[in-house]
Formats: C-alpha cells, structure tokens, sequence
C-alpha cells in the first residue's frame, strides 16, 4: 500500500489520497473487511497531516468506499463488484463500411506525419507565436464577468446569439445579402460539411468540384457515398470549359467550390469567373457549397466578394465559414451561412449530433471580436504570413525545378512537378533528411496529382524554410536526373 | 449615410466605422466612384476623432473598398459584385429522411417551452447559481499560462491527452479495469451516441432497453434505423423477467442501458441485478452500451459500481461518461470508454465529423479537475440538490396524488398518474397557470407513459417548488374527479 503513489504536483494532496485509496480498494488491492492504517500511522508513513487524511477517511466513508468502527478503526467495504462471466468481441468484425473507410481515408494515420525536429510542411494550421493570448485571456474574463453563468450553462442548438448576430454583419460585409438567411454555428468547417451531405436528399449522389481539393471534402463526401467529378484549374480558378462540359455530361446533386483561397492550389477565382460559374450553376440548376477557406488571408489588395454575394436574392448557395486557420483552430467554430429554412431543419440534425457547439468558445471568440481584437490580430499575421509566402516563393523558384507553382495567399503553396517525379518517392528521400511534406495525391479526385506536393510554410522558420526547400530541390533533381 | 449608424459601446469605433461602411459599400447604397466626404467632414458629423477616420479610410482602401485620388478625395470601388441570374430552391423538398425525422423528433421544437418568468419543471440543466465561476477562471488562468498556444491550435481528434490521463483514473477508481481500453473525448453523450450508432454493423437493428429511457438516446437509435424494445422497471431496476424473456424472443444488435441513475425515472439498478443483467447480456453475446448518466449525483451512502466494473477483462461494454449534468453543460465534452481497437476506429469517425472536441474546453476541465475544485464542488452541489430532492419529494407526497414516485437521486422525479390522467391535456391546464414539465411519453419505446411526467427541480427555487407543485396537484386532481 502507497509504494507506488507519486504525488503530483499542484494538485491537492486530499484529491490524490482519496484517488489512490478508491483505486487500491476498486482494484481489488485492498481485500473487504481489510483493517486500513490509522491516519496517525498513515500521516507518519506519507509525510502528509493527519488532518488531511481524517477528510480523506471521512470522505471515503461517506461514498461508501470504507467503514469505521468506532474504537477500532477503519475497514475496506465490499463496492459490489461481483465476478460475471465477462466476454470479449471482434470490434473489427462490428464496423460498418462508412467506419472502416473513415479508417482508410484518415490521413493522420495513412500518411508520413512530421516527428519532433523535423522541418514539417505537411501543417497548414496557423502559427502559435502570432497569437495573441493576453487578448484571448481579456475577451474570457470579460465574458465571464458579464455572463458567466450563461456560457457555461446549456446554450441553443443554433449557436450563440451574439455570435449570430457579428457573423451576419460579417457576411453582410462581404457583400451577402442576408435577408430570408440564418446562421448555424458548427464544430468547425467539418461538421458544417458533414451536417449538410447527412440533410439532403439529392436527385443524383455527384458532387462537381475543382480538382484537386480539399481533402476533407472528398473524404466526407465519399463517406456520405457521393461520387466525385473535379474540374482542373487555370490561374483563375476552374476551366471554364470543362466546367461547362461536365454539366452537359453528367447530373450534379450539388457543387462544392472554395472560389476565395483554393486548397491546396492557393488558387484565387476571378470575378468573370466567378459569373460564368454561377449562370452555369443556375442554367442547371445545382446548389452550391461555397467554401469561404481563408478567403481573409489574401495579401492582394483589391476586395474579392464571396459567390453567395453573387447569389443576390436566391437561396442555392451555402457558405461555409471557419476561422480555423486564421484564428485559434483549438477553439472549433465555424458557420453555414443559408436559406433561413434549411438552417431550421439543419439545427435539428445539429441537435440530435451533439446538441450545441461550446457556448464557451463561442462567447470568448464572440469577445474577441468584440473588443476589437480580430482586426489587428489579422493585420499582423496577414504581414507576417505574406512576409513568408514571398520568401518561400523565393527559395521554391530557386531550388526546386517545378512545372507550376500556386497560391496566392494563405498558408501555403502547391508545387505541380515535372511528370517523371513522384511526389511520395521523393518525399520518403526527404523524410530520412529530416523534411515532410503533403503528397499532393490526397487532394485529387480522379487519382491523379503523383507529381505535386503542397508546402504549408505557416509553422517553419525562415532557416527551416531555406534549409527544408533545398533538401526538397535536391530530392526532385536527384529523381529527374536519374529519370533522364 | 451614417443616418442608422449607431455605436456599440465597448467596441473599437474604427471597427464599427469600418464594418458600418463596408457594408454600406458592399450593399450597394455607396455607387461606384461615389465620391466619400472627407475625414474632416466625417469628423464633424459624427463626432468621432479625424485620426480614428484617417485610419478606417486607409485600412478600407487597402482591402480595395474604396480608393483615394490626390487632392481630390476618396471614393467607391467596384467592389466586383456584378448582376447573375439569382435562383432559389425549395429546400425542404430536398431533406432527406433522417433530417426530416431529426426536426420530427426535435422535443425543442414540439414540446411546449417554459417561457420567463414561467416555473420551469422541464430542465434537468444544473443550477447556474451553483457554478464556481472563480475556479474556472482560476482554472482557465492557469492553464492558458502554462500553454495557451498548444490549448488554441490543433488538437488531436482522440482528446486531450492530460484529460485522458485524468478519466482512465478516473473510470479506474469507479472500478473499471483499464487494460485494453482506450478513451474517446466527445461532444457530451449525444455524440458519444451518435458516433458509436453510425459505426457500428448489427446482425439486427434492434436495441434492448429500459422502458422509459433518455429521449435522446431513443432518437438517436430511431435515426439510425433501429427499432427499439423497452423493458419496464422495478424499484431496483430493469424487471429481469421480462428482460430474459425479450433476449429469448428477438435477436438484439446492441443493449442500451442506464444503471446508476436512470433518466427518467431516477432508479439505481441493484447490485444483484447488475449481476444478472450482465450473465443475461454475456448468454447471448449482446455488446451493451453503458450510459454512466449522472451516477456521480447519487445521494445514498453506498457506492455503485458501473456495470462497465463487472465486465472484468471483456471487452463487450462500452461506457459513455459526461459531466454535462453535474459541471458545466455549456463546455461540451463526455467520453467513450471502450476497447482499445474500438476507439482507434471511432476515433477515425470523430475526425471525418469535427476534426475533434475544443482543447480550450477540454483543458479548462481538465486543470478544473487537477487545481481539486470537482470534488469540492461536487459536494456542496449534491448537498444543494439532496435538499431540494427531499423537498420536492415532500411536496409532491403532499400535493399531487400519484400512483408511483421514482428517483433517489439526481436533478429530477419522475411521476405515474392515476391511469385516466393524461400529462399532455395536464400540461396545457399548468402551462395557462404559468408552470411548465416535461410529458413523460417522449421517454416510452412503445407509446405508452401517457400518465408520466418529469419533473427537473435543479432551477426552481424552493418557493416556486412548492407553488408550482401545488398547481400541478391541483390540475390533477381536477382532471381525476371529471373522469369519476
């Protein structure tokens, strides 16, 4: 007894005892009707106060773990585990097909994932250095102070008013007219996609996106059992062309397109495009998911509006919203943006998924918003971000041999290599030199993409940065070479 | 312009400004090259400091809302929204039917709402005036200093692992054998629930549980496809008679159950029927679903093992844990404790669903636990509930004449009626006279409780208690005496 208990620091000695005894007895350690040492002896034995071991022992009693008697001591009382004939399954055997390809298509488990003291380009998610935590700790206390009761109490399956309220002005500042819409807040862009495909009935399971995208997209989207057509891509977002091919060709349930800042390409839609997509969308007569991924990290300077700004008065267009990768991905909100009807019926689903998003997140971001924050914060890594996507512009153009390099904003760029390289080749040449990357086959829906990679330089300093590419080039040249 | 302009107070007036004429642009009231008045002229209308203005019309004309001509001022952008065919859908045509089952079985949106200043009997929510908001702010302090960039990035979609650190403790001093098993953080039960149901392949979609049972859980399995037998309850638990002769009858994929303090009737399952129930289970191979709800708010002396405890080193059952009821409900986290090949899987699941659940919930609640503060709070809280518990029993005893009076713990009683009452037609007579519960049908698998309702007393106060019972009471007794 107590040979193997460690104390932990900074947490109340009663608590630790009190765990101990509970696990000891539990465990069956300690055997029923066993005499437990006084707590003078005890307090002698652990260096702990008597007084602290009497609360324990009374504790104790009181949950029904021991028993005193009076002038003898204390005893181990029977919990109430009796022995039943315990049985074990094949849970493998019991996942259905959505569970195992949920399996498969994971790609923290499939792919190389960067180890300590690796120059990793596989993260997209933002820098933690740039956060601003001071205001994050002051956008708490003031939220708590005003209402904290409130937030740590249930909230509304469709989110928290306040924070419903800034997301509409929000959208409304990028140029969406709101009026006949509602806001669901979700558990970031993920949930909002997957409560979407789990809603709707559509008249053919196809989904028409660009190619490559998302990953996440085609990973939901082929677990909801669509099939997926993606269209390839100029510098202004898809081809036209083929765009317009596809539709003739083939009937979409739906269309998913992230027109602002394109994962992985980095790719930006032009506004003509922008038109062209949706008269052929409306032609047709496909509702659209707009995914409005990092359209606040451009570092251009002309506004570009969202598609649901397009959309006028309709209600075909679904906007998703994260700050994920531009604020605290930590704190997992995101928003659909939709047809006030649709988002009623969305809140049910929502509801029977996990009732509400954390009204606690919600109410700190709310804050941060509220007092200001988000602006600056924003100005600051959108100059820090744009400082390291030119310089890692800069080095790809100088090191690595590529046939198309994109993005023009955000976190990232896309590299297209030359046909004879294979991107997980070289990144397995790369990952013994200490660098990882992403493959860029993950992103493509047609099993394409062997020869492209996306670097996410976010989380890499300006050494690593140098250092990373150049190990990169020399795994590409060393391929091309001996392709030659 | 600037006539419904109206300043929110404790908000940066550059962002106000900025977002007031962001959309005053993007809405279309400014025309293209519209020529803007001058800082100076704003100034003057508004009241507001040039220097404050001369920042907002820099940062506009950096996103490319507006630009500036020298000396001769600054105008509208075209801001790029040209005119599409808009088109609208009628999206409720294309739900499909598990939404549409999800906005059917949407007690929020069925049931009658208890309003303000209402006696509200339907929460089952804990009593806000209970939280200790100092130690979450103590806790949320704390941990943000030791790591509050690690708390806002990405997390790992298994959980914070401090946390499940604390809960395999946790479940250990429960009684549980840990060996082999593993821990999901979800988003409260319904999650937990929900992500199990959508994994698993059944030889037969039926599940085996108490008759009544938590709503949720009924919901949840009907939208998954699975019928659902329920087996009525003694004072001590599932009636085995009937439990034995059911698992004869019909083949079952999954038994859902809820031992140590049942929703909604309050009973504690015995110890000998745990037994008997698991040798039952473990006869026919049935994997079991344990819903640990609220065992932690039992007020009798003598602890209760889960029935996870009994299951020795198999691993057929599968405990769901939350501290919704009994901590903060606002912060959104339960776990799945299970075998270990089972979570690797599930943990897939969670990932596809919402990349994971809220570090910062998931640390605050964690450190909550560490700084000792559960247990302290635990025990005044119980205390708290204990009294209204016996206060609420007395006057129902006193006022309301019923056939059966169930719950020896938690937040809640649950109440037969004489069989000709029907809770429904009471509940519009108490709802006239400004006292609300919840119409114990919902929780039936067969239809039936038409005589039951639930009556949650964690959010009234004693006066209201007591008023509210009496109206209830009287109501009863009024629909009694027109049926004789």
């Amino acid at each position: 007894m107590f040979t193997d208990f460690k104390i932990i620091e900074g947490r109340p000695l009663t608590v630790q005892v009190k765990e101990y005894l509970k696990q000891w007895i539990t465990k069956g350690k300690g055997r029923v009707d066993q005499k437990l040492p006084s707590t003078r002896e005890l307090s002698t034995m652990l260096g702990i106060s008597r007084n602290t071991l009497v609360t324990v022992y009374s504790e104790l009693e009181e949950e029904g773990f021991i028993y005193t008697v009076h002038s003898k001591g204390s005893f181990v009382s029977k919990v109430g585990i009796a022995s039943v004939p315990s049985w074990s399954m094949d849970w493998e055997k019991r996942l259905n097909t959505t569970a195992k390809q949920a399996v498969d298509y994971d790609l923290m488990k499939r792919d190389l994932r960067g180890e300590k003291g690796m120059i990793n380009f596989a993260s997209i998610a933002p820098d933690e250095k740039l956060f601003d935590l001071a205001n994050v700790k002051r956008a708490f206390l003031d939220r708590m102070s005003l209402e904290g009761e409130i937030l740590l109490n249930y909230g509304y399956a469709k989110g928290y008013k306040p924070l419903i309220q800034y997301l509409t002005g929000y959208m409304e500042a990028k140029g969406v007219d709101m009026e006949g819409k509602d806001i669901l807040i979700t558990n970031g862009f993920t949930e909002a996609y997957d409560i979407i495909l789990s809603s709707l009935e559509v008249p053919q399971k196809h989904i028409l996106c660009e190619n490559p995208t998302h990953h996440t997209a085609i990973k939901i989207s082929r677990l909801h059992g669509y099939e997926i057509t993606g269209i390839s891509m100029d510098q202004d977002g898809v081809r036209l062309d083929a765009f317009e091919q596809a539709l003739k060709e083939q009937e979409f349930g739906l269309a998913y397109l992230t027109p602002s800042y394109h994962n992985p390409t980095g790719i930006v839609m032009s506004a003509e495009k922008r038109v062209e997509v949706l008269r052929l969308l409306a032609e047709h007569r496909i509702p659209l998911i707009e995914d409005g991924f990092n359209e606040e990290l451009r570092y251009s300077g002309s506004h570009m509006a969202p598609l649901a700004a397009f959309g006028g008065e309709g209600n075909s267009i679904i906007y998703l919203g994260s700050f994920s990768k531009i604020l605290f991905p930590g704190i997992r909100i995101g928003w659909i943006a939709a047809d006030r009807e649709l988002i009623d019926a969305l809140v049910s689903v929502k509801r029977a998924r996990n009732i509400h998003t954390s009204t606690l997140d919600q109410a700190v971001l709310y804050q941060y918003f509220h007092n200001g924050n988000f602006e600056k914060y924003l100005k600051r890594a959108k100059s820090e971000y744009k400082r390291k996507h030119e310089l890692a512009h800069q080095y790809c153009s100088e090191y690595i041999p590529y046939k198309r390099l994109t993005g023009s904003g955000g976190l990232h760029l896309f590299i297209e290599l030359d046909d004879v390289c294979n991107a997980r080749e070289i990144l397995a040449d790369c990952y013994k030199q200490g660098v990882v990357y992403t493959a860029g086959d993950v992103f493509f829906t047609d099993g394409g993409g062997a020869n492209t990679l996306r670097l996410g330089f976010s989380r890499v300093s300006d050494d690593e940065l140098l250092q990373g590419i150049q190990i990169i080039g020399r795994a590409v040249k060393k391929r091309m070479e001996a392709r030659q």
